[in-house]
């Protein structure tokens, strides 16, 4: 199947205009069926030995929010330590979540032992699975911007509490929890980008040729 | 921005009908503009604390690729014992990567030390700068797709080859080896699904609602 230029260029531009979103959320709930676009979106991810461990777990009520906010805001404090003291403000000015405001929570978890134990292209390199399911996400992210839905990834909060919160069984890795919604604004960069955390690195230092010691 | 209908629908084309390739790969090169726009497309992934952890090294030697072949045929040999005798045969009828037939490889890092010891989003769970160059990768997926290129990842060597061959440092992770190449043809459906090694998994059968016990 033969993709052509305009639909080439449609994939650009939606890889480009996608944002880690954490505000700028509103309340409109996301309709099934576009849900369901997205969800499927995932699920065509590639995956090592097609094993598909993936699984989505959909959170949509005040009191699991709630839970998870909590885990937010103790896990935030915790990172705040970290930082130096110079940076430490910056950090805490800085909204990295939305999980109140956003209609819609995902988790995705890895089950690493679906489909059995030996699993084609994972014989060498274990986390084979778990990228797998990073896959996945991105393809959701992609999918949720060209729905002009907004998405967002929660890293600050232990598995712990995701865990615990959402009942899910200590075999299944927790990859992620994700933020969705329609939102009033995508920024045109992104947020970190815009602040003056860090700027976005010259390509041309990154391309390597034949040899890591060979820059492009 | 928003994306239109016909855009979103663009960018499902390409999530469905992206493959991982691993045969019928031609030989002509992938000219210098469009490999930029794919190597651009993976450099706007998402990163946790804008960190963009990753460098791509390009190989098209034969001398290059010949040593990683010689290291993809040790680790298949190796991994052919792990499976069950019935599955074992199988498994070596499979073929798994085309290192030498695609004109372009690209093996994919991921530099942990990037931007400091402290990065926003990874202090909590440090795995995140991994799995920023894994969406990094599935940009470039579908920017392959996108541009008719096939692309297949070859997860069946040690990462020792791939250090040794590419001059890659210890303190640089490696996160994935990328075939890239124009195709005679894209398969309808994923290899090992055709080959029924395993069934595509009802979606239904992934989904959860508040928590992992309450199946959707």
């Amino acid at each position: 199947m033969k993709i052509n230029d305009a639909e080439r260029d449609a994939l650009y531009k939606v890889i480009f205009s996608r944002r880690d979103v954490r505000k700028d959320f509103i309340s409109t709930p996301i309709p099934n069926d576009v849900l369901e676009r997205i969800l499927k979106a995932g699920h065509h991810a590639p995956s090592v030995g097609f094993m598909q461990p993936w699984d989505f777990i959909l959170v949509t009520e005040d009191q699991t929010k709630n839970a998870l906010k909590k885990g937010y805001e103790s896990a935030s404090l915790e990172s705040a330590q970290k930082f130096s003291d110079e940076k430490r403000g910056e950090y805490q000015s800085l909204k990295l979540e939305g999980i109140l405001e956003a209609p819609l929570g995902v988790c995705v978890t890895c089950d690493r032992e679906r489909n059995g134990p030996v699993v084609i292209g994972r014989t060498i390199k274990p986390e084979m699975d778990l990228y797998s399911t990073v896959c996945a996400i991105q393809n959701m992210w992609l999918a949720a911007r060209a729905e002009n839905i907004g998405l967002g990834w929660v890293s600050i909060i232990h598995d712990d509490v995701l865990r615990e919160t959402l009942g899910i069984p200590d075999n299944i890795e927790i990859i992620a929890y994700l933020c969705l919604g329609y939102v009033s604004n995508f920024n045109d960069k992104p947020e970190l980008e815009e602040f003056g955390w860090l700027p976005r690195g010259d390509i041309n230092q990154l391309i390597h040729k034949e040899k890591w010691t060979n820059k492009a």
